[in-house]
C-alpha cells in the first residue's frame, strides 16, 4: 500500500536578503535613533512617519514599459486595480506628503523620519533588503542657511551618537560651482579613441566637431577619483583608458585643458575655507552659475563659523563628488575619519555614514510647482559597524538576576523575591524552564549573561536566608561547575533573605 | 493639430486604508512604546525585531488551493519563486524565529517585539491596514507561573503608560475549564428548530439522536453574550432564536440543563478569586481536565496574590471568553474600566486594551515538536486613544522658539540666537521662509505653536538688544496683529541682547 503523501512541514527561514535582529542589536539601534531623533527635534524638525506602503504612482519608481514596476522595489497588485509598493527611501514618501497636505503644513516644513525601508536588489555580504534610515530635511526654504543648519545638525548627531570630535568631518560642495567649471565645456563629436594626440590642437579644429559636454558623463568620471587616482581621471575625461583587465574605456572626450580644470576643481581645497573659497572663485571664470555656488559655499561657511562650527568640524571641500550628479546645489558628506581593521585585517577608513544635499523638484512631480528643498540621511547601520568597531557600544550586556528553582512548591516564594528585586529598579526574572535539573538553571542564567542567580533550598528557606551567586566573577568556573562546587566557591554570598535586594545591589554595582 | 498627450501627474495621496502620522502622534507612540519596553525589559523579556517580510510558507496563511494567498496578507510572489508576504502580527514570526534559532536562544525564551503589522482587509473608520503590535511572549514555560508573570506584567505596563490603578482590570480565565464544563455535551443530531418543546424530556430520548457538541459553536455563541445577554445566548445555545432583523439564528442544540451550566460557568465569578475557584470546582464534575483548569487557575491567584497583584488589579472571571476558542490554557484580557464619550456622545466602557493567553503549538509546525508558550499583545493604538480620551496625553505640543528674520543680512546673528538657545536645552530655530513678509513668519510661530519668538531688527541691533515675544499669552491677539501692534504688547519684552537666553528660559518655565 502506497504511504499517504504527508504535507511538508515549512521551513524556518528569513526570507532571502532579510534578518533578524536580537536583544542588544535592536536595543543599540533604538538607542541611537533616538539619541538623533532628539537633535534633530532640538533644532526645530517634526517627526513623520508615513506608512510602509505607497502607489507605485506616488514612489515614481514605475516604469511604464514593463509590466510589473520592480525595478529596485517591492511592487505588487491590488486586487487588479492599483500597484501599491514598500518604500525604498524616506525622501519619496515625503514628496508625497508635501504636496499631499501642501495646506496643512507650515513654509518652511522641518521633518524627519526614521524606519526600515526595502530595496528589491540582489543581497549580499552585509547588504540587506531591508534597513534603516533616518533623514531630517527643510521642505520650502530656499536660503542656504538651511542647507548650513543641515550640516550643523548632522555634526551634532555624530557627536551625540558617541564619535568625538576630530574622528569625524562634514564636507561641504556645491554642485553650482561645478556647473560653473562644466559650462561652456565641448567634446569631440568623433569616436574619441580616433583623436589627434595634440590636444592643445583640438580647440583648433572647427566648432561642428565638437558639442556642450555631457555632465553626467563628467561626473561618473570623475567619481571614480578614489579608485583611478588623478591620472586614471585625467585619461577618462579626455581620450579613454585601459583599465585593469585590459579592456579599453572610452574617455568622454574633453579637451586636456578642459579636463584639467575639472581636476583642479576638485582638488581646489586650500588651508581654510577661505582660502578653498579664493581658489574656487579664480577658476570660475565669467560664469554667474559657479559664481553663484562659490557665494553660497562662502554663506554656508561664514554661517556655520559664526555658530563656532569651524573646519575641526565642517569644511568646504570641492573633492566631494557623491550626490553631485543628483542635487542642484549644497551637497554635504559626513565621514568619520578614523581607522578601522576590516574582517580581512586591513586597515581602513571608515569613510561615509551620512550625506544629503539640495534639491528642487521634490514636489514639482505632483503639482509642477517647485519647491526648494535639502536634507539628510544618516546611515545607521554603518554608524553602528563604526561604533562597533571602535568598541565604543557593544560591550556585553547584562542580562537579568536570575532567581532559580530549587522546590517547584515555593513558586510563590521565588516569585515574591523576583517581585521585590524589580520594585528596587533591578531587573530580574524566575526561571521558568523544566526546575529538575538544576545544572540547566546555571546554564541559563550563563546564557543571559545574568550578574547574579539566587538560590534558596529548603534548608534556606528554613534557616532565612539565601545564597547569591556573583556570575560575572563566576562565568570562567561554571561551564563545569556542579551545585556543589558552585555553592561552595568564594563568590557565593549566604545573606538573610530580608538583605537580599541589598546584596544584590551591591554586586551589580561594583560591576557598573 | 492635436495637442500632444501630456503624461498626468501622478497623485499625491496616502493608499487606500494606510495613514501618515505627524509630530507629537509619532512622538506619543513612541513615548507608549519605550514605556512598555522598559517593562518588558525589566522582566527579562528580550527584544526581537523581524524583518516585515515573510515567506508565505512560515507565516501559515497560505491556503492551498487559492492562486495567490491574499486572504487577509498582502503577499506577492519574487521571481516566479516564493511567496512572501507582510507580517499579519507579531506570535507568526516568533514562531518561525522559535525554530529557526532554537539551538541558540535561551530555553524559556522571553521575547518581546513591537511594530507595525499589515492586514489585507477593507478599511473602515479607525481600521487601517498597518498599525502597531506590541507583544511579549514566552516560549518553553510549562508552568503557569509562566501566566501569572504576563498578567503581573500587563498590570505594570497599564500604571506605566499613565492608566492609575483601579480604571483597569486584567481579567483571568482558563479554557481547560470551559472544556471541562463541554467534556461530555452532547447535541442532537436531528434538526434542532423540530425539537420537542419539552427541554427536559430530550435527555431521556435515545442516545443515537445525539453527538458530541462542537466545542466552536459553543464558543461562537457565548462571545454574544455582551450583544445578546444572558437569555438570548440560553436560546442560541439550545433551540435558536430570532435576531432584530426577524430572520431565525439556529440554536447549537444543547438541551437546555447543558446550556444552564455552560452560562453557569460564565457566569461563575464570586466575590473573592477564591469564591470563584469554589463556584468553577463546584462545576467541574468529574473532569479531569476542568479540574486542571480550576488548580492553574487557584495557582495564577495565590503566586499573583504572593507578590501584591491583588483583586484590584487581576481577578479571575469566567465571563473572559474571547480568545478561548485559539488558547488552550490560561487566557487572560486587560481592560479598561473608566467610561469615555464616544464622537456620537454616547457614554461606553472603553473596554479592552491587551490580550493574551497559553498556547502550545507555536512551534509544532516548524519541527513537529510541541513547544508551550504564553504571552499578551497591547493594542498601543487604543491605549493611545484611552489616554486622549481622558486628557491624559495630548496637550498641546509646545513648538520650538522661532527666531525671526528681519534683516536678511543678519542671518549669522540670528543662527548665532538660535545656537545659543540650543546649546542652553532649548528647543528652537530660525524662520527659513522668505522674510519678506513679517507678518507670515509670526503666523509660522503660530502653526508652530512656539512658546516664544525673538525679534530683532537694526534698531535694536544698534541698541545691543532684543524684543522677547511671549507667544502663549499672545496667541488670542497674533491672529490679527501687525507688527506694530505685536511690538507694542504688554506681553513683548526688550531685554539687553545678552539676557535673551535667561529671559526665553523664564517664560517657558512660567508655562511648565
Amino acid at each position: 500500500m502506497a504511504k499517504p503523501k504527508k504535507t511538508p512541514r515549512p521551513k524556518a527561514v528569513t526570507p532571502k536578503g532579510f534578518r533578524d535582529y536580537f536583544g542588544t542589536e535592536v536595543s543599540e539601534r533604538k538607542q541611537m535613533l533616538d539619541q538623533i531623533a532628539e537633535v534633530y527635534h532640538h533644532y526645530g524638525f517634526e517627526a513623520l512617519e508615513t506608512s510602509a506602503v505607497e502607489t507605485v504612482e506616488a514612489l515614481g519608481k514605475f516604469l511604464p514599459d514593463v509590466d510589473r514596476p520592480n525595478e529596485g522595489v517591492f511592487a505588487w497588485q491590488e486586487d487588479d486595480s492599483d500597484w501599491v509598493a514598500l518604500r525604498y527611501d524616506m525622501t519619496a514618501p515625503l514628496a508625497r506628503v508635501a504636496a499631499q497636505y501642501r495646506q496643512d503644513l507650515p513654509t518652511p516644513y522641518r521633518r524627519f523620519a526614521m524606519g526600515p525601508v526595502w530595496r528589491n536588489e540582489k543581497p549580499g555580504p552585509g547588504r540587506f533588503r531591508q534597513f534603516y534610515q533616518c533623514d531630517a530635511d527643510t521642505v520650502g526654504a530656499p536660503s542656504v542657511a538651511a542647507d548650513a543648519e543641515i550640516c550643523a545638525m548632522l555634526s551634532d548627531c555624530l557627536e551625540k551618537v558617541g564619535i568625538p570630535r576630530g574622528d569625524y568631518i562634514v564636507r561641504v560642495n556645491n554642485r553650482k560651482v561645478l556647473n560653473g567649471i562644466l559650462e561652456g565645456l565641448l567634446v569631440d563629436n568623433e569616436q574619441t579613441r580616433a583623436l589627434p594626440k595634440d590636444f592643445e590642437g583640438m580647440l583648433e579644429s572647427k566648432a561642428s566637431d565638437w558639442e556642450f559636454a555631457d555632465p553626467d558623463a563628467i561626473l561618473r568620471t570623475i567619481d571614480k577619483f578614489d579608485k583611478v587616482g588623478e591620472a586614471g581621471v585625467l585619461e577618462l575625461l579626455t581620450t579613454g583608458r585601459e583599465d585593469q583587465s585590459g579592456a579599453f574605456i572610452d574617455g568622454v572626450g574633453l579637451s586636456k585643458a578642459d579636463a584639467e580644470s575639472v581636476i583642479a576643481f576638485m582638488k581646489a581645497r586650500g588651508a581654510t575655507n577661505a582660502d578653498t573659497i579664493k581658489n574656487l572663485r579664480s577658476l570660475m571664470g565669467n560664469s554667474e552659475i559657479g559664481e553663484e555656488g562659490v557665494s553660497e559655499l562662502e554663506e554656508i561657511s561664514t554661517l556655520l563659523e559664526s555658530q563656532g562650527y569651524g573646519p575641526d568640524r565642517i569644511v568646504i571641500d570641492p573633492a566631494v563628488v557623491r550626490g553631485l550628479g543628483y542635487y542642484t546645489g549644497p551637497v554635504y558628506e559626513a565621514e568619520l575619519t578614523f581607522e578601522v581593521t576590516d574582517e580581512k585585517g586591513r586597515v581602513r577608513e571608515f569613510g561615509s555614514v551620512a550625506g544629503g544635499g539640495r534639491y528642487d523638484d521634490l514636489v514639482k512631480r505632483f503639482t509642477g510647482q517647485a519647491v526648494p528643498a535639502t536634507g539628510a540621511s544618516i546611515g545607521v547601520d554603518r554608524l553602528l559597524a563604526a561604533l562597533r568597531a571602535t568598541g565604543r557600544i557593544g560591550s556585553k550586556a547584562q542580562g537579568p538576576v536570575v532567581v532559580t528553582v530549587m522546590d517547584r512548591d515555593r513558586m510563590n516564594e521565588y516569585m515574591t523575591m523576583v517581585s521585590e528585586l524589580r520594585q528596587a529598579g533591578i531587573r530580574a526574572e524566575v526561571y521558568l524552564g523544566n526546575p529538575k535539573n538544576f545544572g540547566n538553571q546555571l546554564k541559563y542564567a550563563d546564557k543571559r549573561m545574568s550578574p547574579v542567580a539566587i538560590i534558596q533550598g529548603g534548608d534556606e528557606a528554613e534557616r532565612g536566608v539565601v545564597q547569591i551567586k556573583d556570575l560575572i566573577l563566576g562565568t570562567k568556573l561554571a561551564e563545569s561547575a556542579s551545585v556543589e562546587e558552585w555553592k561552595d566557591r568564594p563568590n557565593q554570598y549566604e545573606v538573610p533573605r530580608d538583605q537580599m535586594v541589598a546584596k544584590v545591589r551591591e554586586i551589580i554595582e561594583s560591576y557598573s
